[in-house]
């Protein structure tokens, strides 16, 4: 561990191994070989795997080789190790999704995206950390970066395996910012794609929720999300991701918005300044910037997100209340006080209480379509500063609220549906902090251009 | 068995009943035990039922009995006996699907329907056959007004558990015609309502397909139906059924649009001149009926949903192909051919294939939302003619395409989202066949209100 610096981490890259497979200069074996290596120094402190299947593994990946070998790879990701958070079914592991009540839960089926991954080939290494059901209350994993802070949640393993160079890759999935929060943590880049964009399988229980990818590359984050999308598609009634075959190219905005969100008003200085400094960079590159008093529809957008983790968190307790009753229900010690608490606050809701926040979210989702003659995509922090120090529950206190960090910058991209790509253009005290590029519904591959832009183009601001 | 006749068959009604529950000059337990007499007598040849809870029924109504003669009732259907489609999980009884696979499948969870039934007080009796996973291949219920028919599919067992007078209700499930075709063919009423009104719990796989009510009354359907909606509320995203606290009144339309559908062509002379009369009875009420030729937006209406049929076996087979390849990996033997083949076909459809059905549904959507000013909801056969004879598949032969019935009248409103209501208005050779009222998005109330009035006021016709 030392101080994280976005100048020299160099994180680990798939897309830039694989033309040495073919004369078996390296091979996918090798690879994996490399990752199973890092993990084994840095999992004990990091703490990002529930469990793995190395045999498995290093069976895919001898396959791999030969395929790669042969010319004649299934994907460009043929071979990728890729880790997967625990929320997903996968048919050779269990699936106990941080939770006590799904202790040894093994249903023995893939979720649609692992189902896809296997048919590109990538090597499905292992489940990956997250918290409790996806909700607040943390798992093991610490940043890789500095262990006495959080690395984010709820996808927290496949944040921190990332951030720790043990995979090139790993899915998370988001309801109101368990993909971007982590990944703007760890010094990722990760997409949430629009809502619906990769088929979730048997993840369907809520309205807003994406699985996405976490990766040391926007081409290798592309890469894996068009590879499952080809395959296993959106979610039902989705068009899934749309987007070109290969990773967008890079292109430089005309004009962005910068998006606030309620949490402007809560900034450290120091991120606050690091940010501006990102802004001015992009000024001087000719990006036009518009910014909350320059036009009253920023404004009423403004307005209407501004309650954003409020209207989330009621909207996604409703949806989720039936089947978390039902699991308290069967394992009355199964879950712990903060989602007993969730379940409390969803089961006091009444069916027009939902039917008004989903209102709400529809006059949101209207309030950005109608920004988007006006720029190209929008820029905000993608966390609210670097990762807070998380050293448990103090006893007697009541519970944190936030142990994984604040989702105040990405509750908004989540109940607008829209697509949003995190980049490491800061850091903040020696630990990573995301921005994020957010696009309009359906142009996931325009917001990963303009990210990949940024990365190219802007340089990280250090504070 | 005798041949059905809608002037003179008296079903099984359970809002009548619950008057002389207060000073115990009837009880929901004698009530039950009055249905598990009719279920001895009769289930031998219907075969209505997977499995009962006599048991756990016998206690719920006596819990019940407790609650009216105290004078607290959970809700007005408080102690209604109801059957419960074997696709829905329910914790005290195996959830088997009418699938190989799913022998013995025992998840102990209430579906999110079932959960609210029973927070209303409802008595969950049974699970009722369905044909296996919801799709072609029929289970073993026979048609209750002639055991040759068939009773209609997928929900089999809920149509004819409650036209054999077993149960005054039953629920369903309806992707293209399940809930609707069955109901027309045993002579009960039935609700599909709007796409996502009522809680599918864990079965949100695809993207057009409802949980619905059958019944022996207008008042007894809305009344579950009602009772579900304001505990579990709609699906995901979606408001869920709305309308009145108790049955709506029944309500004469001025205007009627006929939708022919592309089964119009293939009528049997008997049905054709029978709905003909049905027509003739409304015009002679005062009701006016467009057709096809009076308007050029009816016209494109009909063109719009001339292909409902393959547009929701091609967009229902992507969304399912996932889970079923998973089962078939797991349990090689444990699908039959009819649900193999329906795999085989969807696994050679493309994400684009998909995206343009899609598109495809969303303009007959359009299309028919359009008509809105012009009628109060539209009217069709609720299926092609009386139930045929189904005597299993020849030795040797192919599998016939649709052992149920044809859904070539039940396709079109499930693709459009749109809510349903079948009324017992026809016999035809002996057997029910049904009307259906079709109204907008939401208009659910309204529809049933236009239902109830034609029930009331359209003397039936017998051919």
């Amino acid at each position: 561990m030392t101080a994280y610096s976005p100048r020299d981490f160099k994180a680990l890259t798939y897309f830039d191994a694989t033309p040495r497979f073919a004369d078996g200069a390296d091979t996918p074996r090798a690879y994996l070989e490399r990752c199973l290596e890092t993990i084994a120094a840095r999992e004990p402190v990091v703490q990002a795997w529930v469990v793995r299947n190395d045999a498995g593994a290093r069976a895919a990946a001898d396959e791999s080789t030969a395929r790669w070998k042969a010319g004649r790879p299934l994907s460009p990701i043929d071979g990728l190790p890729i880790g997967i958070k625990d929320l997903l079914e996968t048919k050779d592991m269990p699936t106990q999704m941080g939770c006590e009540a799904y202790r040894g839960n093994f249903p023995k089926r893939d979720n649609a995206a692992v189902w896809a991954l296997r048919q590109a080939g990538a090597v499905v290494l292992g489940k990956t950390v997250t918290t409790e059901l996806g909700g607040t209350h943390p798992g093991p994993t610490t940043n890789p970066f500095d262990p006495r802070h959080t690395p984010g949640g709820s996808s927290s393993g496949s944040a921190a395996a990332v951030a720790a160079r043990m995979v090139p890759a790993a899915i998370g999935t988001q309801v109101l910012g368990s993909i971007i929060r982590p990944a703007a943590y760890c010094g990722n880049v990760a997409l949430k794609p629009t809502q619906g964009g990769i088929n979730r399988g048997e993840r369907q229980a809520t309205s807003q929720s994406t699985h996405g990818v976490h990766a040391g590359s926007i081409e290798d984050m592309w890469q894996v999300a068009i590879e499952i999308a080809r395959r296993a598609g959106g979610d039902r009634g989705w068009p899934g991701l749309m987007g070109p075959d290969a990773p967008p190219v890079a292109a430089r905005p005309e004009r962005l918005i910068v998006m606030e969100t309620a949490g402007w008003a809560g900034l450290d200085p120091a991120t606050r300044a690091a940010f501006e400094t990102v802004l001015e960079r992009l000024r001087a590159q000719g990006v036009t910037l518009l910014r909350r008093g320059d036009h009253p529809w920023i404004e009423a957008f403004e307005r209407a997100i501004a309650d954003a983790t409020a209207l989330c968190r009621d909207i996604t307790g409703w949806e989720n209340r039936w089947g978390t009753r039902n699991l308290l229900d069967q394992f009355p010690d199964g879950l712990s006080a903060r989602a007993r608490a969730a379940l409390a606050a969803a089961e006091a809701m009444t069916p027009a209480d939902y039917q008004a926040r989903l209102q709400q979210r529809e006059e949101a989702q209207r309030r950005h379509a109608a920004l988007a003659p006006l720029a190209d995509a929008m820029i905000s922090l993608a966390c609210p500063g670097p990762a807070p120090v998380w050293a448990g529950d103090p006893p007697g206190a009541p519970p944190a609220p936030w142990p994984t960090g604040n989702v105040v910058f990405n509750a908004p991209s989540s109940m607008l549906f829209a697509p949003v790509v995190t980049v490491p253009l800061m850091a903040v005290g020696g630990l990573p902090v995301g921005v994020q590029v957010m696009g309009q519904m359906h142009a996931d591959a325009r917001a990963t251009a303009i990210a990949r832009w940024l990365l190219q183009t802007v340089a990280p601001v250090e504070a």
